[in-house]
Order: structure tokens, then sequence, then C-alpha cells
């Protein structure tokens, strides 16, 4: 491990995969389960181009590294969080593999075909603007809410930067679903790929991972569900395996 | 129980449920668990007017009497199916509240806020028209391939057909739900609420119950998961619980 300056707020969590370890700060970024199982959920080539959008303290590129020899962008809005995650990448030695770079997902330039990701992932805010994000600092007013970027502006450029048969994959709030849909046909991203995640058996989903195919035929899968905690209050075998997930072939 | 007269290949089935009977016939139609699940997933008003579009031999009007006070009209491209479905009504004593027509969905007129209906159900066929339906008679062709009316069709009539405010509810495959979520929004019925059905706990889903909201806002639910087959192949208890379900309060 490679020793990284902290800032007063921050300390070190374990990844608890690969003794991956990460910075977060409870004042400024923590990520959340969303973003691990999105991790293992997208579709990720072997190599190739990979770019995670909103990508807060680069949870989902230092997650994906494990699974690929892809190179693996980070995009994020916001230069505190992106400061943090680019320590977090030189402290797991990942510098070659994972460059982080500030930038506003709205003004990023449609690619050619040769320059195009073959895959996008994105865990991006679920809540539209309301008055309760302004009860919040501004680091997680903009991770929560759709502030720097709305789901359509998320779709928009996911599609701009995909190449014909790359893919989308994105975490969201299931009560979003028919917008997301919706938009993603509208921008030539056809869904193919849904996972549904509920707390428990009995409950509704709180959150849905999809995958959308660039250019793609309209047929979709649907995936078991994906319960969280069994009736001991527990992980669940299946949120374990996805969770702790191994390592996959490389 | 009124005795109905039954033609040559026809028998009496038992819909497990308030002693209710229902005429089939291998060759011409039998209703399928699609049609039990969507009975018992609609959301239904004690009184009012309801209908079932693709209605077959009815199993949809005579399972949705035992949740309602409402009149229930169910309608009928195929001539023979709708006879079925008239006896069936007969033999159960419920001519009074069910009223089989034979009619082209795709003909039915714009209704006035007035005439609306407060609920549409319907079990469209799923297939697309392909090469396959040829090899099927008739009668099992039209119930199964999109010959007789596409899913454009079916949604264009229900929003035709349905109040605002009214709810439309459709079983079909997992993999068009794309294509429904779209139409869906494109005539004025928004989606609402989702459950998936799953053979096993970790197999992908077959079947999806949606019912949407005619002029309702964006916000979906996604129920918790209905799986039909425990580990030891037998129905599950919710699936028991929904199949053999016991009288909603009336």
């Amino acid at each position: 491990m490679n020793e990284q300056p902290l800032l007063a707020d921050e300390r070190i969590d374990d990844l608890l995969t690969y003794n991956l370890k990460i910075i977060q700060s409870r004042e400024v970024f923590s990520f959340s389960m969303d973003a691990v199982l999105l991790a293992r959920f997208a579709s990720i080539p072997k190599r190739g181009k990979v770019i995670d959008l909103c990508t807060g303290n680069g949870v989902i590129p230092i997650l994906l590294s494990t699974r690929t020899h892809a190179s693996i962008e980070g995009v994020e809005i916001q230069e505190r969080l992106a400061d943090m995650a680019m320590r977090s990448v030189t402290m797991n030695g990942l510098e070659e593999q994972v460059k982080i770079r500030v930038q506003d997902l709205k003004d990023m330039p449609l690619v050619g075909e040769r320059e195009a990701y073959d895959a996008v992932t994105v865990n991006p805010p679920y809540a539209p603007v309301t008055g309760s994000d302004m009860k919040l600092n501004i680091h997680h007013a903009m991770a929560r809410h759709e502030i720097g970027c709305t789901l359509e502006d998320v779709i928009r450029t996911s599609a701009k930067l995909l190449r014909n048969g790359g893919k989308l994959s994105m975490v969201h709030r299931p009560h979003r679903l028919a917008d997301i849909i919706i938009l993603m046909r509208q921008y030539g991203v056809e869904p193919k790929r849904i996972r549904f995640v509920h707390p428990r058996q009995h409950m509704e989903a709180n959150m849905v991972l999809i995958e959308g195919l660039r250019g793609g035929k309209p047929e979709m899968r649907m995936l078991p569900p994906l319960i969280v905690y069994d009736e001991q209050e527990q992980y669940t075998t299946d949120l374990k395996a996805v969770y702790y997930g191994l390592k996959e072939s490389l």
C-alpha cells in the first residue's frame, strides 16, 4: 500500500476485496452498497476502455480494476471528491490503469467511433432537486440530488461516449424505472438486463441495476431478484457472493 | 351449478376458488397460470365498470367476480371462445354481473368520461407473428401470437376505454417490458406497479404483472418477487396464497 496524505475528516476503509483500500469522509463522501453492486453487475470487457461517470471517491473504478485489464477512467465534477479518488488510486498502486479527472459530464464532447468507450458505468444522484437538498452540505447535496446533472444528462452523455455495441450499466431507484427505460431507448441505448435488489424477500425493491446496449435490439432479461437480508437479519448467501465477489476470470 | 351443453372437445375444470367452474378445451383454449395471477394482481374497484380484453374462455371475468360488485365485461374476437365463455358464465350463475361479447378490440370506439371504465385487465397474445404460428390451429394461433392485435393495439384501446384515474393491469413476458412501459406512457397510462414472477428463486423472471394509471404521475413501485416453485418443486406458500387467494373484502 502506497501511503497517501489524509485530510482531517478522512479515514481509510477496507474494500474487503483483494486488499483494496479507499479514502472516505463522513463529511464529504462515503460509498454505498449501490456502488459495490453496480461494480459487480456491470458487463465489463477484458480489455479496451471503460469510463465511470459521477465517480465520487472512485470506488467503482477501483473495484472494476479487479475484473479487467481495460483502461478505466473516472469522471467527477467535484474537485474535492476527485482529489480523494486520485489519492485512493495511488494508494492502491493503480495509477497505470485508473485515471481520475475533474469534469462536468454535460461538457463531454461526442467521441468518434475509434475513441469511443466499450462500457460506461454510473451511480448518479437519485433525488430530484427539492428543498431538502438545501439542508445538506454541497458535497452531499451534489452526490444525492440532481444538481450537477439530471438523469437525462447522464443517459445522453453515456450514449455519446459509447461505441456501437458498448454497454451502459447504471444503478438507480426503482421508482424512476419508467424514465430510465424511456430515456435509454430515446438515446439509442436499448435496455437489455435488469436486476432488482430487495432489502428482504417480502419487501419491495429499493434498488435497480440496469444495463443497456448501444444500438441493441429490444429484448430484455429480468435476472433473479437479489435479496439483501435473510430472516435472521444477516446478509444472504447471494448478497455475500456478490458483495465480496471473487475475482472474475481475467 | 347451472348445467350447460358441452361440445365434443370440451371439459369442465374446477377453478379451485369459491366452487367456480370453467369450460375448457385442449383443442381450442385452456387458461394458464398467467390469467389467474393477473386476476389476483389487478387493482379492481368494489363497484363501477371493469372490462377484460382478449378474454378467451372468460377465466379472468369469472375470477374477478369474487372480488367486486362491479359490472364486468369480457371482450373476445373469436366467436368459438366467446361462446365457451358465455356458457361458463351461465354455468356459474354470473349472467347478471358478467357480460361476454364478440368484438375486435381494434374497433372499440372512444368512450366518453361518463361511460369510461374504472379498470381494464388484459392477458394479450405474447408472441410476435412468425412462421411458427402457422403450425397451430387458428384458435391457439390467435391466443398466442399477435395476429388479431399487437401490444400497441392493446394499450391504445385500453387507454381509450379508461376514465382518468382508471387502471390498466396486464400480464406479459418480461422481454417486452421496455416496449410495454414506453407504449403505456405514450398513450397516457403511467406504469405504477410491477411484480415479476420467477419459476424458481434463482431463475430469471418469465412473467411480468404490470399496472398503469390513466393520467398518473411518474413513480413506480416494484413489488416483492413472486416465486412459483420452492426447492422441493412444490408451489411456494406465496404462490399458493395468490393462486387460491381468499376472497378479498367486498
